[in-house]
């Protein structure tokens, strides 16, 4: 968890900041891992909010940064952005690369306890208590002001994250997420596989069930596009709705009109997004720094 | 040149309006061709100007719509925006697919005179002729108002283009362009294969020579990042300042200050490039429709 361990792959300015793509040593996942962050320009002056993005299945870390164009509402607001690759990648673990939605590329952010998997899919552990460490260690981040957001299985991700740990996030939302893991094909599949066939234990990683279980009641906003094509079958967000209004959790779940589940609808709604996570973390109103 | 010929490959929503991809037999290029354009939601209720983007080598229709977030300004402002492929793809012809710089994805925006591309490689009667004739026919464009930018091989199209078709276009800029083709490797080698060894023809595709034989004045902005890999061998601004300089053409040339040549640079100044075509095209004020 110190900074030596880090190495400093690529590094573009953009919007008066600077994107940075990072591998080091994880004890964590027993292997290397990557990510990337965007430095905004107020980091220069002193730290700042970190918000965390959770991607999707088959993202690395390169997709959000190149895609969502967050980098100009960070930089706007003053907050540095974390993007983790989406799981231990290269391991040689049979069938490691044989699915979109299983091993490379789809981590689900949890601790895998069935072989072969469990000695290194600890994508929960990872981003909940390493990567911050990192963080913490090697930029100038006040980690006590950290929030959680992401996109399909990132979604899922970031939902998760913030419900079981309310003291270490003060913000999270998220894009199209899978809000009932158990009760869909990805959910079901990857589960079984990490997390054994014992459904109980699956439980503590799908937000419609956390959200019943908890103790925080930390506000969650969910976009949706309407034509999402995965929607009815691998989303679900009238389970976690519907959970949510049962035992009155805060749950603002706005349905997007005619958008569907690529990044032109995360694109559309993320200066919503980081405005929100900016507001929750006190971060500064959006000033363009470029103009 | 009729819309019946329009096959619709995609359709997105994104900030309010449609992405939308198509393929088209073009007869100029005598292949089936590519582009993608961004409808703003102000193309709903009548005509809106046109603004093309010419991409870099290696791009597709798809690149700068996934990428540059434009949409989000075109939006803004009600713009259309149109995106060509960056040349014909899968005819076979020798060495096609070889090299990252010419061929497949390296059109050059020119029209070949030497075979065997001169039967398929006529990416500049495209650009200009063929293409704006099929917008004007099927999409609620008002092609009397078109503007053209692009990056790097691209930044060159927008430049030729615009520079010998000042009664077509009414506005151009470009973002680290290729400025002087006839003078760096890439260009040479382009040029050298697609018209020939004789230079006197290389001529009238080279920005930096088109400015002293043009009797267009119309203002050209560029963006040239200092930390440009390619700046010095493959870009050449300084040709184009001298010569601009030399004859008294309106060119601004804008240095920024530590940016690389990727889409983090094109990313940072869209807005910027956006409102400028915005602005010479009589296209609305800002005024964002997702917020």
């Amino acid at each position: 968890m110190t900074s030596e361990n880090l190495e400093l792959m690529q590094r573009h300015r953009c919007f008066g900041g600077q994107v940075e793509f990072y591998r080091h040593w994880s004890s964590t996942c027993n292997t290397t891992m990557r990510f990337s962050i965007f430095r905004p320009p107020q980091a220069e002056r002193g730290k700042v909010p970190v918000l965390y993005w959770l991607s999707g299945l088959t993202c690395t870390e390169e997709n959000f940064m190149v895609k969502a164009s967050a980098q100009r509402y960070a930089a706007a607001h003053g907050i540095l952005l974390v993007v983790p690759d989406t799981s231990p990648r290269g391991l040689n673990l049979p069938g490691e690369d044989d699915d979109y939605d299983f091993g490379s590329g789809a981590g689900f952010y949890l601790n895998a306890t069935q072989s072969p998997w469990s000695a290194h899919y600890r994508m929960y552990d990872y981003v909940v208590e390493e990567l911050p460490g990192v963080i913490a260690d090697a930029f100038p981040a006040d980690t006590r002001r950290a929030g959680v957001f992401g996109h399909s299985m990132g979604g899922h991700g970031a939902l998760i994250v913030a419900l079981r740990n309310p003291d270490r996030y003060r913000s999270v939302s998220a894009l199209a997420p899978i809000c009932a893991p158990s009760l869909v094909p990805w959910g079901k599949k990857a589960f079984s596989a990490y997390l054994g066939r014992e459904e109980s234990a699956w439980r503590e990683y799908d937000a419609h069930h956390l959200v019943q279980s908890t103790a925080s009641r930390l506000p969650m906003l969910v976009d949706q596009g309407t034509a999402d094509q995965y929607i009815s079958e691998q989303l679900m967000p009238w389970e976690l709705e519907r959970t949510c209004r049962e035992v009155g959790y805060p749950l603002t779940l706005r349905l997007q009109a005619g958008y569907d589940h690529s990044y032109y609808f995360v694109d559309t709604f993320m200066r919503d997004h980081v405005a929100y996570h900016a507001s929750a973390l006190g971060a500064g109103a959006a000033s363009w720094v470029v103009d």
